[in-house]
């Protein structure tokens, strides 16, 4: 490369082996992270949990500054704690098209360092991000309303994960191809036809990364992860409901990429009010050339028709569906199923919401229980979960915003509910809205328009069918039109199962099976389990895999004729 | 899977070894084919030339059955033979929902059986494609009026090279993840959490190919191979000029999925008359989720703007362009620039069409040549390469229609000939229409308008420019605005090739540099170099890379908790 590399700490050296590692986990699929789960002082050291919450508290009501980032001015985002206090930080004010010039104009230098450096770089931003896992932790339960240990989880080392996940796919693609090679085509006369080629990969442009009020960082680290180490830069515009975390993710690798004698524009930050329209603006300007989403269907929709310029990765709205054929763990069945619903009260995209089980009834290991009877059963089950407030508080979290309210109002208008959302009174914040799940009792034939759309939050519908064949036909039938990121079946019979992954294949999701214990149908595990399918409307995007990558760069070619070729070296 | 395996002969087995030297050699990039370029006797049999041409005269004038086919009725293509005859071939008539519908339905065994029965299956297509060689080169030869060699090599090894590459590149990628894997993630207590998982490869839907009039096969084996091996059913949409070359192909084809026990409608035919609009119709039918397409710029810009439905790969048009700087070895670059213009007349796709050189002149080793003498240069290049009317029509070819030929009439009148395009008779066929290559003198500023759009056909540009750091702006701008396949430089200083290098990067094109002996720019070579580099607006594929096929699937998880779990074998 004709540029100049840049001096700075090796991080590639560095992180080789982390790299190495996370390449042949993706290839292996069994468990592994390299950042622990645990919010523990054994793991992150003893005064780590203290010195995270000291950093959050000190952004509060203050400017966040970010050295060196284009600005005209400051922008409040207006971002509001779900457990009843507005943050009052104040962000670098930036135009869309300031935004893009200066991210585009960090490209060169970081082209020219090639694969190896950009996945040193994200693997020490990654690392420091790990570090900060409970600053983060804060700024995502002040932001999301998760309770705190999920926050510190899915907010951090979980976010990581799948950031490392990405960047081990996106270095991995672009090592698919050499660096260079030498062609020798043999001819009838004479010596063989020499051509020395080298092969360059080269990102395809402005990355922009739209992100989500309730996953700010694991919904956006496989994106920008995956542009940066593919050679692109990154424009990240947060919701306005979630800044913070992202504001900490971007001046984390912004200082990275400075020490490495990077243009930190590499990764901008485009923080707004609320009623901006900047992610429209951004999502059409011509060098915009990347986008990752995450969120509504209706803007999903409108990027991926209208932003032609660009690749899209969307993440949308979708069904969640649980198929009740038969169990021989009912209770386990139930319990693993009322946490899986009271989880951060449903607000996860993963959340099942429809529950298909026969009007007559699924075989268990206590006896038949029809639909009706597996409704209370189900809301029982809630009830003891979420008995202790103090406990209940730590599972539900907080909902998120008035959206999430008003969808609860519907539904308890519905007037089909088996279980109320009652409210939690939490301890420490006596301002926060916990809600425990509402469950509702629908019909197949008759509530097809109820529950054939989608109610982000705690709402979910027991909806009596058929039959478990009636169940699965309804499952494919509304996935394979309105999309799911998961699913699930319990059956004790090998052939409905065989046939439940038949439907499955068909409507083009992934599937979990009989989950009665501790692995439950919304969490995902980075490095095994793929996120999204790509094959369903829910999402255009896994992540990650290989297609989530190849598409972000290109492998440019040069080649010239070998004239005089030296003897191989041997 | 539940779907029996069909019976028939084991094709994997039988052609492991080729697809694992296939997939090395997408790896190392060096010389490798298994398809013998040459039609020697030696190399194809005694009386494979003889049986060949006996085929290709059988098929005209006459009915081209393939059995099981759907058929609503025949359909005449009008093809006729560029070398001056009508082929007189009547095709089976098929709607485009029968056969999208006829597509779909094979489905389900073909998912079944996996990637490494279709990998096996493709390989023994491209066995039986290479054994017709001769007959393919004569259909090649009557519908694009390629000369005889060419129309062997392109249409015959060489498709089949571009077609195996796209097997290999299938069978890789969906290699990439493991068909199964356990999962345990130790816990704080007790054992660990323990889950089986399967991870299966399924295509995304009927797969369109929309084929061109001048490479029918080269161009459409890419596509037709990835989406197969991928697990979708082909739909074959050919140029209403050039179907029998693809008829055969698709004939083939299905002989080998009836064989191997598959439904052979994954490979179905859409013949249609001149004036049929029924590749409009084919791409956006709800069922069509991928669409391949060489063609027109405005065809192709319309497939990506409407068929929203399908993943689109497309190539289109594009100024390839070459930098002329300096050089060591004038008569060699001038021998070798005439060949690359006059081969098949310019209608390669990687033709170059705008020849970029400092008005004041290149130095090289017989002197400075001004822009004005290089013109004359070449042209005298060009006499001497076509002296021999019946050795020029080996290389020239035919025109393969009357847009070509309406085109060169237009270049004509721009009053800027240096060289005349002169026809040549041709020995054997004299009706048919031979021209030598026109080259105009134009002026970088003055005549942008001329030489900034495609003029497919023996329609060549000599461009005045200030310098060669003018000739690289406008080459970049050019290139990034109206796209590009192909580009080379001529220079003997290392600074200026690299520069030439970076402007390349920034254009997003492959470059060639400083040829002089027997590579041309206009030839690629499966294994080693890319086709397109979806990197400007010229295609938005690679012929093939792990781009061309990662969007044709999905790969889909189901998991399952293990309870009792086995000691690991030792």
């Amino acid at each position: 490369m004709s540029h100049k590399m840049p001096k700075g700490p090796d991080f590639f050296v560095r992180h080789r082996m982390l790299l190495e590692q996370a390449e042949a986990a993706t290839e292996h699929r069994d468990h592994w992270t390299p950042y622990p789960e645990s919010p523990s002082k054994s793991l992150y050291g003893e005064d780590a949990a203290e010195r995270g919450e000291a950093a959050f508290r000190s952004r509060i009501n203050a400017r966040f500054e970010l050295p060196g980032h284009p600005r005209d001015g400051w922008v409040a985002s207006g971002e509001t704690s779900p457990y009843g206090f507005p943050l009052g930080v104040i962000y670098p004010r930036i135009t869309p098209d300031v935004a893009v010039a200066a991210a585009k104009e960090a490209v060169p230098a970081w082209r020219g360092a090639g694969p190896d450096v950009r996945a040193g770089v994200a693997a020490e931003i990654l690392a420091r991000l790990n570090a900060a896992s409970f600053e983060i932790a804060h700024a995502v339960q002040h932001t999301t309303g998760q309770a705190f240990v999920m926050a510190f989880q899915a907010g951090g080392p979980h976010a990581q994960d799948r950031g490392l996940e990405a960047v081990a796919y996106a270095w991995s693609e672009q090592k698919r191809h050499p660096a260079s090679a030498r062609w020798r085509k043999p001819q009838r006369k004479g010596g063989p036809l020499v051509m020395d080629k080298r092969f360059t990969p080269v990102g395809r442009g402005v990355s922009l990364l739209i992100a989500c009020n309730t996953f700010p960082t694991w919904n956006s680290y496989p994106g920008l992860f995956a542009s940066l180490v593919t050679g692109n830069p990154v424009v990240v515009k947060p919701h306005p409901g979630a800044v913070l975390p992202l504001a900490i993710t971007v001046r984390i690798a912004r200082e990275v990429l400075a020490e490495a004698g990077f243009d930190p524009n590499l990764v901008v930050l485009v923080a707004e009010e609320p009623g901006d329209r900047s992610a429209g603006f951004l999502a059409l300007h011509p060098d915009v050339r990347i986008i990752d989403f995450t969120g509504s269907t209706e803007f999903g929709d409108w990027l991926e028709a209208n932003a032609r310029q660009a690749v899209v990765y969307t993440e949308k709205a979708g069904l969640n569906t649980v198929v009740l054929d038969s169990t021989d763990d009912y209770q386990g069945l139930l319990g693993n199923l009322a946490f899986s619903l009271a989880l951060y009260s449903g607000q996860m995209c993963t959340t099942p919401q429809n529950l298909l089980i026969p009007r007559e009834g699924m075989a268990t290991d206590q006896g038949v229980r029809t639909a009706d009877e597996f409704a209370a059963d189900l809301a029982a089950a809630l009830d003891r979960l979420l008995a202790d407030p103090a406990r209940a508080v730590g599972t539900l979290g907080a909902l998120v915003n008035d959206g999430v309210r008003e969808r609860l109002t519907q539904a308890e208008q519905l007037g089909r509910t088996v279980r109320e959302a009652v409210r939690v009174e939490h301890p420490e914040y006596p301002a926060a809205e916990v809600r425990t799940p509402l469950v509702a009792r629908l019909d197949a034939e008759a509530d097809q328009k109820t529950y054939a759309r989608e109610w982000f939050g705690p709402v979910f519908f027991v909806v009596g069918t058929d039959s478990t064949e009636h169940s699965l036909r309804i499952f494919e039938e509304t996935v394979r039109t309105h999309g799911a990121l998961t699913a699930i079946v319990h059956s004790t019979s090998e052939e409905v199962l065989k046939t439940a992954e038949e439907a499955a294949l068909d409507a083009g999701v992934h599937l979990a099976e009989n989950l009665t214990g501790g692995v439950f149908v919304n969490q995902s595990a980075a490095f095994s389990d793929f996120h999204g399918s790509a094959a369903n409307p829910a999402a255009s995007a896994t992540l990650s895999d290989p297609a989530f990558v190849t598409g972000r760069f290109a492998t440019l070619q040069s080649r010239r004729p070998v004239t005089v070729e030296e003897p191989a070296h041997v």
